[in-house]
This record gives C-alpha cells, structure tokens and sequence, in this order.
C-alpha cells in the first residue's frame, strides 16, 4: 500500500498526524495556503470528545459528535486525507512510516493526543472500560445495557450485586459528567425498563485519588459539583486510589473492595507513542517536549501541538499546559500562521495560552462554569455548557441532532438509544485483512533498518 | 441464570420466541388479556427490517429503525421481555431451554424468523456480507467504507478493481433497493468525497438467477426496476447463478468471475432452527408446517407465526404465504384472538391472508408498487413508499428522525452516517462471559438428556 500522493511543484508538504481539535484546526488553516497538506488518522472521522460521555450514556449518537474527514476535506484538493496510522519516523529521511506506507515530509506536525493511561497495572488495562474514543464509549454503552439485561436473569445476589454496581475511577470532567448522566439513568429510565428490577441495588461510586473532583478547576467548583452529585446518589469518594481490579472486584488502597462488573477507567491519559522518537525528547506523561514555537526538542521539522506535547516556554504555565480542547485549538492555529510566516521567510511567533474558561456538567439544570474572576454554578453554568458545547460541534446537521435529542431528552426524562448493538461479519474480515497487510510495513520497516 | 418470573395465579403463560413483526403484534394484542406473557429476543430491541439497506448505505442510523423491548412493554407487567436465544423444546414437559435458563409454558409461539441461507456453500458463508440484520448493516457500512479508504492507497490495479466492485447477489426487495443506494451514493457522494477517486472504476452488480428481479412481484414491476437500475448505472444480470467465492472472486456458473471484496449476499433465507422440532414437522426451508390456525403439526400447544412457519390452510395460497411483513403482522394478530378466544372456550378461527399489496424503492422518486390491480412505477410509488415505510416504523421519534434524514439527503444529494465505527473493548468482556454463561446451560440440557 501506499499515499499515491504526487509532490506537487513548489510546493512544501506538511504531513498532520492526527485529525483531532489541533490537527483539524491546523489542516484548516493550511488549506488555503501555498502547502500541500496530508492529514493522516487511524479514524475516518473527527470526534468531539467533550460529548463522548453522552454516547456512552444512551443520550446521543456517535454520529451526532463526529464528522467524516473526506466531508470537510473532499472538495479541498490541498488538504489530502489518508486513513492510516502513524508508526515511526525516520528523521534524517525525512519520513514518516505508517500502517499504509511511507510519506516524505517538509514539515512534519505530530498531533496525535493522548490514550487511557493504566499505570501499569495488567489487570485494570485488560478489564477496565476506558472512555477516550467513541468506539470505546459504544462499547461502554453495550455493556451497561447488556449488565442491567443481566442482573434481571442472574442466579445468585452476589452475581446482582456485581452487575448493578457502577464503578467509575477518576474525578476529572469525565468522570463527574459520566456519573451524572448515569445517575440520571439510574433515577429516570430504569425504574420505567426495569419495573422488576430493584434501583437501589444499583449503586454509583464515583472514585478520586486526589482530595478533590475536577482539580483542573478552582476549589469552588471541586466542592459544588461533589455536591451536586452527592444530591443525585452517588457515591463520590476522595482520597481513595484504586490499586487493582480482580475477581470482578475494585480494590482500593485501603483494602476495600467494591464488587461490579462495569468498571469505568477515566484516570488519567499518556500521549499516544511514535517510533524513533528519542526518550530525550519525552516529558512528563509521554508527552513530547516543544519549545514555544511547538516545534520538538532535538528537530528542526518536526512539531507537535495539543495533548501529545508538553511544552516549556508559556511562562504563565511553566510545568507545561492543561491537556484541554482549546490548548490544542491555540497551538493548531498558531502553528498554521507560523509555518506560513516561516515559508515568508519571517519569524515565528511564541505561543501563549489564552485561557477562555473551563466548564463541566452534572445534570438537569446543574453544572460548574469559570471565567477568570467569573465563577457560577447551577442552570446558568448548564444553560452556558450548553451553548459553548452546540456551538463548537461540527456540522448543522451535528448541531440539530444533538439540539433535538437534548430537547427530547429534557423534555420525556428519557435517554432514547438504548439499542445493545455492535456490527458482524464484516468487521472480522477487515480485521484479518488488516493484519494481513499489516505484515507489509513490519517487513518494509525491517528492510529500512537493515540497510 | 433463570428468568426470575413467578407464576400468576389463574393466568396461562405464553412464551413467544422472536420479537419481529408478528412476535410484538402478539405480544402487543396479548397484554391487556388475561395471559402473563414472556418474550425473548437475542437482541433488546425490536429492528424494522424494510430500512434495514439504509442502514448500510450509510443513509440513516441504526438507532432511527429500532426501538428497545423495554421502552415498549416497560409499565406493562402483563409482558416480561428477557435478553435470551431458544435452544431447544421439551414438549412433554412444557418446557423451554433458553441461553438463560428453562421456562414452562402453557402455550409456546415460536415467532424467530428467518436467517440469510447460503445454501450450504461455506466459502460464501464465510466470505459473504448478509444484511437480514442491523448489526450486519452496521458491518456492511464500516466493509463499504472501509474498501473505499482503502482503493486510495492500494498497491495494484487488481487489488484496486476488486476493492470497488460491488457485487449484491439476489434480486429481491432487498437486492434491489441496496442497489439503487449504492449506485447514488457512488453518482452524489463519491465524487465529492474522493477527489482522487475514478468512480468510473466502481461497478455495482446485482445478479439474480432467475428470470426477473422482485419475483414476488408482477412482471411490469420487475421489468420497470430493472430498467430504473440500469438508468443508474447497475449491471443487472439476471438468470445467473452464482457458484462460489474465492480469492476475492465471485465465481458464476457460466465460468464469470468478477472481482470483489464487497461481497453481499441477499439471496435467500431459510428459518430460524429450534432443538428437538421433528423433521417431519418442517416444510420447505426449514419452515415449521403449520394449519390455518397457526398450530404446529404434530403438537397441540405450540404454535408458529410468520417467516419461520408454512401454513397449509388457506386455499388462496396453497404452497404457503410469501415471507412478508404483512403476513406475520396479521397472523400475530388473529393468534392474538384466537388464544383469548380458545381461553374462552370459543373455537379459533382460520386464517386468511389479506394482501395490502407490495412496494420496493429504488432511488429518487423512483419505486414500484402495487395494490391488487393497480400498478404504478415512479415517483407516486416512490411517494407512497415513503408514507407507508414511515407509518409503519415504531415510535414518534424514530420517525421524525428518519423523516429528517430523509429529507436531508433529497435536499443535499448527501448520506451523511459515513463513519467507520465499532464498538470496542467491553463487547469482548461481554462475549468471554457469555460463553462462560453459556457453558451453564450446555451442562443442564445434557443433565435433562440424561434424567
């Protein structure tokens, strides 16, 4: 396999991996430009990922919240899309090795983002259910619903006990917005689903390592939306790390143990890795150090934007930015302008962050909102969570989807899409046929390191 | 595991199998009668297989034609929905085995339908996309998109050729309409979408082996959809049978290969099987033979509506009524009559099948239908396929939604599902503990064979 992507005379080529807030924005802002463009993803689509959690949930559909690259791109004969992963870099080549070939590069921009980080620990990495990718999320989806199934046909209380109960581990925005939308669930759907089904079975823990939920946040929101949860029945717990997960059981540092089988793992992320890329160059998390240009330590055409960098030279964050949406949007856009400065010849200019506010939700009428000095919490952070979120999804079809089934939702208390679904047949001959062409770059990689 | 449901005192117990047309027409008529109900699917919702080719075509989503059993029946304690598949029947005790265990009945309803039959072929089965269900649909999308992506960056012409070939084996409803989508998402979308693409280089064939397609059909029906399909750029081969499938090869009996990874196979079915029904009680395709009241041969409690049955009783229809909609909404519905009236001590009545008449779509204001002796091919077909479809599909919101995609993609000439997604993670969690559960039932069957 290969890009069949001719250079194009005059041209300078700048290959994006990763189509996420950063690449997007960034291959956007190329398209008009003397570049050639090629955005390489492992996915045919952009997702949203603050709205994940909503998938998982039964409230919206993956399609609502994604949007396929060839659709943005199609017409825009200067940004190339290729679906592929990104395996190594050959740097002194100037080439990047992928799932479908190699691709010569002027400029390459790593914007890869992070993955679940499971610190090590086999156990959770093998049964967690992570909630990063809308893939993930679906199956998140299929198993809550096929649990509850379950819990209604199993043969001992223990079996009940461990199906019913809800385990989620981490207090960052995902974490509580995961929590409130199941509790909501739990409170407004599976009383009428479930009519033989005993609700207060189903219990929801809500886990944090750290003394307080949404700790990127101020310390007022941390205490309101632990309150708001704690009013909707969950179970939030600080100050407790999970240890490990065996025997269907969540087992924390001080020896308790929870048992459930739906075993939510949004603790923590790590960059996503590239081959080649020297250990030097990694920071805290996997993350790749930058300067404040985002251009890598140790390259001089190689740059990195969003989750997957952590960069050094933003004074106001001196240990490297938040891992947010609107970092990586900056950095995209910037780097745009600074490749285009660069081909003029001029100077690139350093980044800084603007910090545009951080918001998360809870429930119905309920969710925590900051500004700078502004701090508000209750239906005006939820009304505002709102508008912020319709806004950024791509797509007016996207917009009205998602507009009309929070309607619906707010209006019937109802979370409409509960379908146990995944796709068949097809998808194993994939597979194998991508395993099968998988053995050509491994062999093409083993060649290129034996010369 | 078991079904956890009490007898009710003075109420029979009716056991229905499948959740189809006639299933939840039976279901439905039964829960205001004096009968405790139980219904099993193997899936949670109930599909609305006429749209299901939309599904795959990326038109609407899976979500849109569906509806969970529980949403339906959930206040309503006089129907017991459980997640389970039939195993098999022990008739002298009244019992039947489930994936979750056994139940008594007092009166058993098979209403399972039918399955995609590749006449005994296993290179074909193994190979061939089916599209009877949602989640094959869902596979045949991510298989359709996923080939697209993937003619870019093949490495040969014949990887190429066989990459954009699509060939839809069968010529009923089902052939033709995913054919008529097909061939506009390659005139609208392609080009749009794949700027690189040579969209001439995508062939659609649908090949039937006999004379005509929708042989249900009367002959200017056939004729019109074939000439439509062929207006749009179909190869339409008919009297063609198709042989076998190898190295990406759909191999004809008359020595034709045709290159091809799109493989779909819509070209018969044959009933759903259940463990311990006599041969001699099974017609043509493995159909439960069945008298005019829907009774299986050879038993007195059991009885069998829909695809899966073949009745011998009504004179208009003596080989046994086509496999359609309309004759399992019907017969759920007098069986629904006929078990308040036998409860009554009334004699049942026979059926007889009302034909409301038939309709297939293939494109833009383009169908054919008819109505006993009216025939029409165009765009009041189209239009009356369009008000028929959407009437029959369950739930407000599932029409509006498949009401406003449909509109969307008349008005922007755009399928916009084309994400290639699948579920992850949890479902292998899911399918390792159900053949752990499975095991269960596997030892308590063979312990009953040896009682």
């Amino acid at each position: 396999m290969s890009f069949n992507i001719e250079r194009e005379k005059g041209k300078k080529r700048v290959v994006i991996v990763g189509g996420g807030f950063g690449g997007l924005k960034l291959a956007n802002k190329l398209s008009k430009s003397n570049f050639q463009v090629i955005l390489i993803d492992k996915n045919n689509y952009h997702q949203f990922p603050p709205l994940i959690y909503q998938v998982a949930s039964a409230g919206i559909e993956p399609s609502s919240i994604s949007f396929p690259f060839r659709k943005i791109f199609g017409k825009n004969s200067h940004v190339h899309y290729r679906m592929a992963e990104a395996r190594l870099i050959f740097p002194e080549k100037n080439i990047l090795q992928t799932s479908i070939g190699k691709i010569e590069y002027d400029y390459l921009v790593l914007a890869a983002g992070t993955t679940s980080n499971f610190f090590g620990n086999q156990n959770i990495e093998r049964e967690a259910i992570p909630m990063k990718t809308l893939q993930e999320a679906m199956g998140l989806r299929n198993a809550l619903l096929g649990n509850f199934e379950r819990s209604v046909t199993c043969a001992t209380e223990q079996e009940r006990r461990e199906l019913l109960n809800i385990v989620i581990v981490g207090g960052g925005a995902t974490g509580v917005e995961i929590a409130g939308a199941l509790a909501e669930m739990k409170r407004y759907v599976l009383p009428k689903d479930y009519p033989d089904m005993n609700e207060n079975l189903l219990q929801i823990y809500l886990i944090e390592a750290s003394s307080r939920l949404l700790s990127g946040m101020a310390p007022v929101s941390s205490q309101k939306s632990a309150e708001f949860l704690r009013r909707m029945g969950i179970n939030v717990w600080l100050d407790k790390k999970v240890m490990d997960y065996r025997n269907h059981k969540v087992i924390l540092e001080d020896g308790t143990q929870i048992p459930t089988r739906t075993f939510i793992w949004v603790s923590g992320v790590r960059a996503n890795t590239i081959g080649n890329m020297p250990a030097a160059s990694l920071g805290r998390g996997g993350r790749i150090k930058v300067d404040a240009y985002n251009k890598a330590e140790g390259f001089d055409n190689i740059f990195c934007i969003g989750d997957q960098c952590i960069m050094s030279g933003d004074k106001e964050y001196p240990g490297g930015h938040p891992q947010l949406a609107q970092v990586a949007i900056q950095q995209g856009s910037l780097l745009a302008a600074n490749l285009i400065r660069l081909q003029k010849g001029k100077a690139m200019k350093p980044f800084r962050y603007r910090n545009l506010g951080s918001m998360a939700t809870v429930g119905r009428n309920k969710a925590v909102a900051e500004f700078s000095s502004l701090k508000t919490q209750g239906w005006i952070a939820w009304l505002l969570w709102l508008v912020v979120h319709l806004r950024s999804i791509l797509g007016v079809r996207n917009k009205i989807n998602v507009l009309l089934n929070w309607m619906w939702s707010y209006l019937t208390y109802d979370h409409s899409l509960r379908l146990i679904l995944y796709p068949r047949k097809a998808q194993e001959v994939i597979e194998r046929e991508k395993r099968e062409a998988e053995t050509h770059w491994g062999e093409d990689e083993m060649q290129q390191n034996n010369q």
